[in-house]
């Protein structure tokens, strides 16, 4: 059934296959007069296309969005926002061997169980490709955003064994190495693990850290389309997730109630808190606080080693996958959390104008 | 606007606050013909109730479930099953020194920057008594399951720092212990830790894993709908929790691919996995395997210590709560996390009839 | 799949059979901070109760309402309102007889082949009284749409051949006699014929007009939220509704664009219409002018005339219907036809608050 | 907020202004394994093509569709259809007159009043083009319905004061003249009027007759999404529609019940209906019989003579529209309305899958 939407007010459908002729997006909902253009929605899709970086696949994308419908004289009119990227440089005969063959760690299996029919072309619409729409519509979302003051940032916190120091934490870094990495010494450490495994065939997981400051409490619909709940939605559908964790996450097991709970207290009128171990989430509507989200990512399952596995005929095989794979999904994947986050708090956002009489 | 509903195609929709005079849920969508009866609905809540152990407030709650409609001659009728349980025991008197004082770690504040407008009556709404209404619809959902061969479980795996030995698991031992915990052993570390903490007036978190097994290959729709998200949202919107974790959870940062892959292999004209690092998807899409959910539950926050805070008047002030209250929530939400997988699973479980002509 | 909600940021979800213990509705989405009471609700469902009028069912419903959740101390707090009348009077053996034969004009062979299963008892769920909880959330809307000077009215215009005549029409007189209608003289003859109906064992159609006034322009969500498109859903998913027509209706079709086309101007500062033609909607827009329905029920389809039919075993037979059953459908159910209008404005009108930033 | 999206298991999302570059649809939903190319979907879309045609408006629109995703090896995949049509004869100097002008019958003005914008090239999101989509988004609907041995077919059955009669039905009639109607002598008389109006520079409404036949019992979900209130829903979203008929429609006002019921009986092992005054629905649920819609179109807003209106800065001014227009709508809307149709059969066709465990 229909699956490719996202959103409740403000709403995306994304479409397209990564072999296709293009992939695309429609916002639908976005509240009339924010000012938007194609410049603006390039500058996220840049931050995912490959090829401008070490240890991203060398596929040539030019990513370049059109804006089809949606905005007049440079604003939103309040009706349907098309974008489209078309796709320059797709090579079905890269995937051709893999037609029949059921690969370790992808949907392939899935597919077929669920449709009778797979797209054999490089993942079809499992393929990460399709998270450039989900970018294209985080654009917009966060240009709505900008209007309230709300920003949403982030940035890669840890590949395989190697994990950024908090201390060491500069914003300005994050855009310096082709890791997203806050901190350039872990980002040296990284280069080089990675280099290893990649002289081992392999691939490593990778963890991403999601931040959305200047949201005013009260944001969030209880009971089921609470503020944790609607982003457990949304980071949970970016393909090779594996773990959300907001704020202490999986610490708070440990942890006691006086340790956990938050104390308010004033400052300068406004409620505020001593510490942030919600990570901006109470009873599921936000408080006021930075929202925190922490994303693992599983290592990319295409590595050119050699794998067992079974193919369409249901026997016993092996594979070796060739073509252009990133050996860590993270740093690319940063943006595309950072998307669905400002995607789904735009969409809470003007939920939350029907709260009161 | 609207945030009491969950489902599609099988849908809940819950009421009732704490301390009104009864909450309840309506289920629609349920397909004809299901057996279904209150005593089948009684032994999920029975799970919930609290008062029948120890360590759990000593609250009398009755929890008697009534079923008004959609159910005719023991069998479901495919028209909206309504359910509703009486609270007949709700005391105002004992929350009305909190009626201006907001709870740290509560969404006492996060409701009035909302609404304009709180029930200070036990949190209302944001209480975990709205669960029950989970719990009774998560019945039906099982109920459902059942005719499929699907089954969800769960327990208790760590307590604070006390954590279950996966070796020593034992299925029997989670209804003998009031933690349901399937490790003696580790439920009378638990015992004695809680002992400790509520001499000293604390609460601790608490970790709750989830299966479900029996589940055929195809069920989830890409790219937004996959299963893993429809869990994802499924499981942040139950309160206090901070983590989710699909598989091997927040390990697989570390791994490799060459681990983290699972080789599929044939037996007996089935595909299999060798391993199951998944966690039961693969690219949205059940993939056969038991699906495994691992959930992080915060600390209790209503601890009877002294705590800093704000009222709504906007002034510092100490609070210090007093009533019922677990010092750890894992033990009695363990079925609500069975519940709302039940739910979501049912509901994917249905939607997956669409998939082909 | 779920079938019984309605309403998107305000969302009713109905549930209950005629002959269950009861049935109710649970109302999602109100905003926070309405006066709200059971008195209130109550005047609407008296407008709808059958027993205290002449030539409608002898039945005796008390249909009594209660609030079990969202009010608190006179207010709406945001959360869902549940409310459920007692079904105090059901007399399943009346129906007993009809058990295995599908009534002409009712749903009974639809619902076997849809469910392959039906409760028998006096059309269950397709039974005319599911629409007293529709009229309990009209209620909370219209309270809602009061907030903003928006009323909405209702008034039966036809009973077969006998229509009223719109320049004797007289508010007052609407509640004055028992169908209706807004002037005395047609109200006699509707009596005369209604009387010479039953004398045949037989039964008629009837119309209905709505009028909502006080609407602001802009309200409508294009392309397929529109106003028009709203109210089309609401009102045909009423029991034994043939035709909607807003503004001229069916009387378009002849018209010529000059005459159909409402001239603009000016008038104190606001855009007025010089005519309503349109019916208070433009391009699916409100414009400013009062919203106008008229819609057509048929006749009651159970008449005590002797009917050919098939029973479940797909036999020929006759059947002769018995019970308590009104010869017009019209009277009862103008209340529901506003309370379907008044719910479909409100969600409409709380959508409009995300159309700008 | 959202409202370019229809349907619920099968859904479109449209998107696109007349005056873009261009316009399109996703069809989110379809199972796989359909046959499904260009070719066919064009031959819907050369149904509402202008210009090939007398009476209808001069321009010359290819109105070219292309498929951009959701088609493998020429059979839908079950991910989503992306459609779009490029627009290749905007002149937007046509309508620069009207930039500042509320022009009569038209959305312009609460365009305005909603969004505080509004794109004045040619009606921007509410000019009839929009419908090429939704013709597209029909035609995927009709092949998935053929798989079941559904068709939906449409005609026009009345213009102004012409109107078609029933005995003298002709199907092939209906391509043979530009107006779709079935009776020969009838679009002559059409013929004649249109040209006497174009010479006044005047328009007129019309009647449109969309039949699904090959439905089976069952379809339709009570009480909210009952096909009527579907069709209701989905035929009220198509602009200029002021009034839509099931079955006997209107005429049940004055019809008595033993007429309006329809006995049943048994053929071949199969019930059967003698009559169809129910148009195919009883109770929301499909009767087996053909499903019978009757649509009635208001006159074209836009006429060649001088009307009164007001201007952005609340003045009045008259106005006189040029450009190219139709005199009558219906002949171009009655594959809209059976696009319409199919879709919202289709969607509801999917949804009943889930009635029976």
């Amino acid at each position: 059934m229909a699956g490719s939407g996202f959103g409740t007010i403000l709403r995306m459908t994304t479409w397209g296959e990564s072999h296709g002729p293009a992939l695309g997006v429609v916002v639908d909902g976005c509240p009339a007069g924010i000012s938007l253009d194609e410049a603006y929605i390039q500058t996220w899709l840049d931050r995912r296309k490959p090829g401008g970086r070490d240890f991203s696949t060398p596929r040539k994308e030019a990513d370049q969005v059109k804006i089809l419908s949606g905005v007049f004289e440079g604003k939103t009119t309040g009706t349907p926002i098309s974008m489209m990227i078309e796709n320059t440089s797709q090579h079905s005969a890269d995937y051709g061997n893999l037609a029949s063959v059921y690969r370790p760690g992808h949907a392939d299996f899935g597919f077929d169980a669920k449709y009778g029919f797979r797209d054999y072309r490089g993942g079809g619409r499992s393929s990460g490709r399709e998270t450039a729409a989900r970018v294209a519509a985080g654009a917009v979302a966060a240009k709505l955003l900008e209007q309230y003051g709300i920003r949403v940032s982030s940035y890669v916190s840890a590949i395989g064994p190697v994990r950024c120091d908090e201390n060491a934490f500069d914003e300005e870094e994050i855009k310096k190495n082709p890791f997203c990495m806050p901190d350039a010494k872990a980002a040296e450490e990284a280069r080089a693990y990675l280099t290893g495994l990649m002289e081992q065939q392999d691939s490593t997981g990778s963890e991403v850290v999601c931040v959305a400051s200047g949201i005013p409490a009260g944001i969030g619909e209880p009971v089921f389309d609470k503020l944790d709940a609607r982003l457990g939605y949304a980071i949970f559908s970016i393909g090779a997730v594996k773990a959300l964790e907001i704020g202490d996450g999986t610490g708070v097991v440990k942890a006691r109630g006086s340790e956990n709970n938050d104390a308010f207290y004033m400052q300068d009128g406004t409620v505020k808190k001593k510490t942030n171990h919600s990570g901006g989430t109470l009873g599921g509507i936000s408080d006021g606080s930075d929202v925190v989200l922490r994303v693992s990512f599983k290592p990319t399952p295409s590595i050119f080693r050699e794998q067992e596995t079974v193919n369409q005929e249901g026997e016993d095989c092996k594979i070796s996958i060739r073509g252009r794979h990133d050996p860590v999904i993270g740093p690319r994947a940063a943006v595309v959390v950072e998307a669905m986050t400002a995607f789904t708090i735009a969409d809470l956002l003007l939920m939350n104008r029907s709260s009161r009489v």
